[in-house]
């Protein structure tokens, strides 16, 4: 296995393998392989399939409990969000990996290594070869340094959010008005912060601070969550 | 939750829950909830979503393991074959779990109880309730006592056999013609077994016994897959 790619590994990722037999599985293309039938090389589509799973269950237990209000359908919707091609091949490519992968000649000629489908297979196949190397608490580690700040983010919550989720909470009781109001703007104007309290009914549910107004919602409507689901 | 099941679940599958919230929330249908608004009671959607991924995986490393050699398309082709609503439907009801779901009256009138998809669900919901109340390794525990024997029983095969598997290993080098030969019969007529060595270019690649020609080669197949594979 390249050596670069190794220290790579190891200094942005703290990732060291024990078995490099799993990770040069997981960076062969097929194309490679067809252009190598005499040398019994492994593509990656096997471990590919694996590492499929092993993100789908790992962010499935992920978005259960970070959003431990949201309903099914939209856990399903937010996790086809994430876990999709065009998603997974930017993460592919944040981590450097398009420049690692063994593809044939007429795939490379193709353009084959910036291709969106190829880049997504490469990281479930990068996935499915940490779970076999090290077990899934690594796997959730390296997710942990890479997918999970970005959902926190809020970079696929765009059909669904807090404010969406404490509506469906509150609507379950039946019809229900809920407020937000700006109570407290802090700091001076090129450092502002916004301070949002949410009430229904005239009840104060939570309060949220955020650098923009819709910001402060979201986290005031996820506090109220909070609030509620602890009484 | 219902005593008697609490019991089955000690006696049949050596499971005792910690926390029997989640078993209620699996065993707790959308119909039943419906009716009774004011309760605050959870479905069993949310938790047959991590269920279903927990599912998904395990299966899929089982397949990986048992099938070194089978190519990523027909590893998911068998996945979804067991994976699947007229699959899992067979297990709850195996398992008797459809006896001790909550249903609203309507479901329950409507036979709810009996229905596919629903009990699919449960069985889902089944395992989310277990992974989050013991682990993943209980999971696996439960699966290897109901689902898997009958995977190697191989009554998800039909389409993809250990026969199919040793000769797209072989082929992979050139066409090769492979050889399956009854060598032996063992036992009384009522009781008969079979024994078939398989072959390819003179070479003997492995032995099997099974109850029938068909399954003996199947056997034949599978040993000598292990067998090129420990070369």
């Amino acid at each position: 296995m390249n050596e670069l790619f190794l220290k790579e590994l190891k200094d942005d990722f703290n990732i060291s393998f024990n078995n490099t037999a799993y990770l040069e599985e997981a960076f062969t293309h097929s194309s490679y392989v067809n252009e190598h039938r005499n040398q019994n090389i492994k593509d990656n589509e096997r471990i590919e399939f694996l590492g499929d799973a092993v993100l789908e269950l790992i962010i499935s237990r992920y978005l259960f409990e970070h959003y431990p209000t949201l309903p099914e359908g939209h856990l399903t919707k937010l996790r086809a969000r994430i876990v999709c091609e065009a998603s997974l091949s930017l993460f592919a490519k944040d981590c450097g990996f398009d420049h690692y992968i063994r593809l044939g000649k007429g795939e490379e000629r193709m353009d084959g290594r910036k291709r969106p489908a190829l880049l997504c297979d490469l990281f479930e196949s990068f996935i499915g070869a940490l779970y076999l190397d090290q077990g899934i608490t690594k796997v959730l580690e390296f997710l942990n340094q890479t997918m999970f700040p970005k959902i926190q983010s809020g970079a696929f919550s765009h059909v669904m959010d807090h404010k969406t989720n404490l509506q469906e909470y509150l609507q379950k009781k039946g019809e229900i008005t809920i407020d937000y109001q700006l109570v407290e703007e802090i700091g001076p104007a090129h450092q502002k912060a916004f301070v949002v309290e949410v009430s229904a009914e005239g009840q104060i549910l939570g309060q949220g601070q955020g650098r923009t107004k819709k910001a402060a919602e979201q986290v005031a409507a996820e506090n109220a969550l909070l609030n509620l689901q602890g009484q």
